[in-house]
């Protein structure tokens, strides 16, 4: 190797060093980078709530999309499912594998260095610290963010609480592009919390988590209407994913939150006819769960869902 | 698509049923699979130990390695550094990505079963619930596991704790080949906490993670022997990896655990010379830590340590 070559290379103990400062010790956050695990110390009577989800390139995202909304866009999804639960978020771990070429030179590190601006820029609004991860090799850019969240005890919103008679909401307008840099939903979340009887993300598209959140609640739901982004398709607005908004049920004597939308009802599921639980109607008509085997075609399929 | 391609086929909703069944609540997991998030109900007065520490084809292990041993490792490694912290597992998430050849017939489904049977069986003897995780798609097959410890408040081995005087202990023998299916030292790590002045796993070879702890506690060591592997060369065992014994630092007037070995003593770093904190010395030679810029070869590098 040439010293060049060697001067160019990312070296370990640099790199962390620069992830170290940006990893900061909080009140919570006892023992960060630097030691066999990082230490939490949880509230008094809180549950903890915890997601991973990873992006891969060419399956999540491409090389030329920026790192830093790759670095965003990894950590937002996971806040998402927080938000999702009603919680706040506590800490996050970051596990990010790159391959040789990326490895070994200065366009690596720069990739690096705007993936961790775009990451920890939220990570800061939203009060993440960044607790530790773990740095590796791999084919393709690989990144699993971990996110930990915190909620009074007993207090997380679920999917299976929806009962007949609820109204069914959505949070702003569906069938956003799948690269922008999304908000996750956090200060409607807490709001939701004791209010709602159910919430789920819209991660994968209307159709499936509407399918997803019926089935867990053994209720059936008819659809009226959906906020659409401008300039999208229905189509994409029913089945696209990627949008991140909060799709909830409310008894419908209390006032929505702000920025929602009331799109449909949630019905008793017929049992012995061709309407079992997780069934949606969508303007009279049943609306199919697509995309439902993710496993198929390229894209992820959330083990925890 | 024919019917029998079809069929091969693994469907998400069956392999999500099959890994939920495995995946049974506890009395801590209040939420497992089937949500946004898993929810834990952490103990009062605990703290909570987090770690994830990724295995990806062709780095650390290859595809003819038994799938079983494959998830067996996955989370043994994690639990090592629990032990290495002295706590007690309590859950872990499990994202799996599969190559589409994989992921597409019988061959995958039976990895697939074999990874987590490998991977359950130590989880029950440890007492690890699987709380949730992530499926996806890949180039290569990545597994990355996270789990949580715990440990009464305050009370976690660091690094960081080590004092001149101290004896340095090593537990079994050092030199192992890296495809072994290890048992993680925790009962030897709760039997450390309270004692320990400091601790850390073996898992990048003894000169590596001897400097890490001298680092941190900013002392240096003195070797005298290493306890080696049957058939296992000394080079072997002073920088070879893969080891997951725990490695630790006790005032010398205490008695060490059974089956540990003391290896040598913890010295004052000799300021303004050439042994800076961190220095090691083996048989009276500096004993380099080799290895050390992980992300130079096909290896992984913790962000944690």
């Amino acid at each position: 190797m040439t010293s060049i070559e060697k001067q160019g290379r990312m070296n370990e103990i640099d790199l962390i060093e620069k992830i170290r400062k940006l990893a900061a010790k909080g009140p919570r956050i006892t023992v960060g980078i630097g030691d066999d695990c990082a230490v939490f110390r949880p509230k008094p009577d809180h549950d903890l709530l915890f997601k991973t989800d990873p992006m891969i390139e060419d399956i999540h995202f491409t090389r030329d999309l920026d790192p830093a909304t790759v670095g965003h866009r990894a950590l937002a999804r996971n806040l998402s499912d927080i938000a999702a639960m009603g919680g706040d978020p506590q800490f996050c771990l970051v596990s990010l594998a790159l391959p040789e070429e990326l490895a070994a030179n200065q366009i690596g590190a720069d990739w690096i260095d705007l993936f961790y601006r775009g990451l920890m820029n939220l990570a800061k609004r939203t009060g993440t610290a960044l607790a530790g991860g773990h740095l590796a090799r791999a084919e393709r850019i690989f990144c699993d963010v971990i996110v930990c969240g915190s909620v009074p005890r007993g207090k997380a919103l679920l999917r299976s609480g929806a009962k007949p008679g609820d109204a069914l909401y959505v949070s702003g307008r569906l069938g956003h592009p799948w690269d922008s840099r999304f908000e996750p939903k956090l200060s409607l979340g807490r709001r939701l919390r004791g209010r709602a009887t159910s919430c789920i993300d819209v991660s994968d598209g209307l159709s499936l988590d509407l399918f997803r959140l019926c089935r867990e609640s053994k209720v059936a739901a008819e659809v009226d209407r959906v906020p659409i982004v401008r300039g999208a398709t229905l189509d994409r607005a029913l089945h696209g994913g990627e949008d991140y908004e909060l799709l909830f049920t409310m008894p419908p004597r209390l006032a929505p939150p702000k920025g929602t939308t009331r799109i449909g009802t949630i019905v008793r599921p017929q049992v012995g006819v061709k309407e079992p639980p997780g069934f949606v109607r969508f303007q009279g008509q049943p609306l199919e769960p697509r995309g439902h085997d993710h496993f198929r075609r390229p894209g992820a399929a959330r083990i925890t869902r």
